[in-house]
C-alpha cells in the first residue's frame, strides 16, 4: 500500500548548499554535532543557517485529505495506527500531496495508553474517552509499564515503513504529561479541566506518580521510535496551557524535564508544543527542549524574546487563516516569516490542521514559504527579524 | 422575594477612610472624579489609594450557590432573567452569603441577542444554542437593532430592585463583539470558531456590519443597565482570546472602541475581559477600558507591565484552585494580591466560578482578601509588588 509515487513529488532538498555572506549566524549552531548533509529540517531546528525556511503542518496527516478519508471508510482510526502498512500510507499521504520538509508519525497522543492497559477509544466527533478514568492510587495500578516492542509494535514497524520511502525527516511524538493525565482523570476532553487540576492540587504524590509514569510512557515511546527512524520528536503537551506558570512550574515541569533529560542522548531535536502557552513558553525551554512549538496568539518575535536565542521557534500561522481568502493568507504567511527572522524557524501553524481545510491551500503556503524565504531573509524585512548574530 | 436579610450580614464599606501614609499613590487617580464617600470598589477600579482590596467573582450568581439552584428548580435561566423578582433575587444571593464588596446583575450576554430577534435557547451543559446561525448578509437582517426599554425591559428593572436592597455597588455587563458574533455565527459554543474566524478573514464588509450591530446592542444594553443603577460595567469578550493581536486589532478592536467610546460620558468604571489574552492586553486596554480583567495564565505583575500605570487590574486566581485543598489556595490568593500590588487592584478570578465550587470556599477566599490586605500592602512583600507611585 506504500506508494513509491513519493519519490517524484517530493522536491529534492539541497544538499549542503552554503550559506550566503547575508546569513544570519545562529548562536545555537554548536548545539548538536552539524552536518551540512543533513536534511533542512535538522539543520533548521539546531538553529544552523539555512538556504530557506521549512515547512510542515501539524496534523498534516489525517482528516483534511480525501485520500486519508478514503481509508478512513474501511478503518477506524486506532486500527489505522495498529495497521503498519495503513499507518504509514496515511503518514506518506501529506508528503506527496504538499511536498512538505517533514512527515510526522500518524499515530494518537493516547495510543500507549491503550497499549498500556487503559480502556480508552476514540469517539469521532468527541476524542478520546477512557471508560474508566484514574482517579486513585488503586486505578493507577491499572496503568501498566509500557514495553513499544511488545505492546505496541506495530509503531516502529509504522516508522520503519514509512522511513524506507520518505526523502524528508520523519517526526516522532508522545502525548506530554499534563495532557494525558487531563484525559485519564476528566475520562475524556474538558473545556475546564477541573478534576485534573483538583488532583494536582488535592493529592499531590498521586499526581506526581501518575505524571512519572506517563513520563515513562513517554520515554519508551519516543526511545522506541528514534530507533526504528524517526530523526525528530515532538511532545505535544497541547491543554498544559491551562495552567498558571507557578502551577506548570510545581506539578508538571518536573515530568517534562524527566522526558527531556532521558532523551537527549537520542541526538535529535526535540520539539515542546502545547497551545495557550505564552506565559508558559520560557518554562516549556527550561523542560529541555531544543524546540518550542508556539501557537497563534503569540507573535514570533514575542516568543524569540521569552525563549532566548538557544532555542529554535516553530510555528505559527493561526490554522484558521487556511479558511481565509488567498491574499489574507499570504499575508499573514509572510509575517510568520518575518517574524520568525528566517534562522531558527520551522514554518508550521499554531495548532493542528482544522479538518475543513482544503489541501490546495496547503500545498500553496508551502510554496509561498518557499518562494517567500528561498534567497534568505530579504533586506527589507531586517528590521523585524530579531538579530541572531 | 429580594430578602432585606442583606442588610445585616454584608459588612459596612467603610466610607472616607484615609489611605495610611505607606499606601502607593496611584497615577491614575486623576481618571474620573474622585469622592472619598464612594464604595471602595469604585475607588479602586479608580486606581486610588484603598484601605484593602475589594474582592467579587465572575459568576459568582448561580451555579455555584444552593439557594440558587432552589430558584432554577422551578425555573429556566432565560426565565428567571426576564422576572426581575427572580433576578434581583439571584444577583444579590452572593452578596449576601459571601460579603463580596460587589454584585453582578444576574442575566446572560447572550439575552439581548434573543431580545433582539435571534431564535435562541441556553440549552443545559451545552451553552447558548441559535437554531438559525448568521452567516450571510440577508441573515443579517434577523437582529433588529435593540431597544432595551422596549426589547427587554426586565432587565433595568431587575437592576433598580437589586441596586435598592444593595449596599455595595451592582456591576452591569454585556457581551463582547467577537464573543457575540462567534455564537450567532456558529450556531452556539465552538472549540476553534474556525467559521466565524472564516467570516472575519473572508467578508469584512459582512463582518464589520456585524460587530458594529453587536457593538451597537452592548452601548444601549450597558446605558440601560447604568441609567437603572448599576454603578461599573463589564465587557465581557470572554472568547477574544482566540485571537492573535494583529487579528484582533484590525478585525475586534474597533467594535470595542465603539462601545468603549459610546458609553464613557457614563462616568463609571468600565472593565475589559476574556480569556488567553495574554497578548491582547494592551489591546482590551486601548479600546478605552478603565479596568482589564486578567485571566490566571498572566501573573497580575506581568500583566501591568503590559497594561502601564493608568489601567486598573481585575483578577486572578485559577477558578480551579477553588477546589483545591485550603493551605494551596490561600498561597495562591496571597500570590495574587502581591503582585497585584494592593492599589488599582481588584480581586476576582481569572474566570468564572466552576459549578462544583464550594460557596464556603468562596466566602473564606473574601475573608484571605480581607485579612491579608487590610492593613495596606505589606512591607515584607513590597519587593514583589508593582510600583505604583
Amino acid at each position: 500500500m506504500v506508494s513509491s509515487g513519493l519519490m517524484s513529488s517530493v522536491p529534492t532538498v539541497p544538499h549542503g548548499s552554503a550559506a550566503g555572506p547575508d546569513a544570519p549566524v545562529c548562536a545555537a549552531s554548536e548545539r548538536a554535532p552539524a552536518s551540512n548533509d543533513d536534511p533542512l529540517l535538522l539543520r533548521a531546528y539546531r538553529g544552523e543557517p539555512v538556504e530557506r525556511v521549512p515547512v510542515w503542518f501539524m496534523r498534516q496527516a489525517g482528516r483534511s485529505l480525501p485520500e486519508y478519508r478514503a481509508v478512513r471508510e474501511h478503518a477506524g482510526l486506532f486500527e489505522i495506527c495498529r495497521t503498519p502498512e495503513l499507518a504509514a500510507e496515511v503518514t506518506l499521504q501529506p508528503v506527496r500531496r504538499l511536498g512538505v520538509d517533514a512527515a510526522i508519525l500518524f499515530s494518537d497522543i493516547t495510543l500507549p495508553l491503550a497499549a498500556a492497559g487503559i480502556d480508552l477509544e476514540i469517539v469521532p466527533g468527541v476524542g478520546p474517552v477512557i471508560a474508566e478514568p484514574i482517579r486513585s492510587t488503586a486505578d493507577l495500578r491499572r496503568l501498566r509499564p509500557f514495553h513499544p516492542d511488545e505492546d505496541a509494535p506495530y509503531v516502529a514497524e509504522t516508522v520503519r515503513l514509512a522511513v524506507a520511502e520518505l526523502d524528508v525527516p520523519l517526526i516522532g511524538f508522545a502525548g506530554g504529561p499534563f495532557t494525558l493525565a487531563s484525559y485519564l482523570i476528566e475520562g475524556g476532553p474538558s473545556k475546564t479541566h477541573a478534576r485534573t487540576r483538583k488532583m494536582m492540587y488535592g493529592e499531590p504524590l498521586l499526581w506526581r506518580r501518575l505524571l512519572e509514569e506517563l513520563a515513562d510512557i513517554a520515554i519508551a515511546s519516543l526511545r522506541s521510535q528514534v530507533t526504528a527512524g524517526a530523526e525528530a520528536v515532538q511532545i505535544f503537551d497541547s491543554w498544559a496551557g491551562a495552567l498558571d506558570p507557578d502551577s506548570y512550574r510545581d506539578f508538571v515541569l518536573p515530568a517534562s524535564r524527566r522526558i527531556f533529560s532521558a532523551t537527549a542522548d537520542l541526538n535529535v531535536p526535540r520539539i515542546h508544543f502545547g497551545v495557550c502557552t505564552g506565559e508558559l513558553l520560557p518554562l516549556l525551554a527550561a523542560a529541555g527542549a531544543d524546540v518550542v512549538g508556539v501557537d497563534w496568539r503569540v507573535p514570533l518575535d514575542a516568543a524569540r524574546t521569552r525563549l532566548g536565542e538557544e532555542i529554535t521557534v516553530q510555528g505559527n500561522l493561526d490554522p484558521a487563516l487556511c479558511l481565509a481568502p488567498w491574499e489574507i493568507l499570504a499575508e499573514h504567511v509572510r509575517a510568520v516569516l518575518d517574524r520568525g527572522g528566517g534562522t531558527g524557524h520551522v514554518f508550521n501553524l499554531g495548532h493542528g490542521v482544522l479538518p475543513e481545510t482544503s489541501p490546495d491551500v496547503l500545498r500553496r503556503i508551502v510554496e509561498h514559504v518557499r518562494e517567500h524565504t528561498d534567497a534568505g531573509p530579504r533586506t527589507e524585512d531586517a528590521e523585524r527579524s530579531v538579530p541572531r548574530v
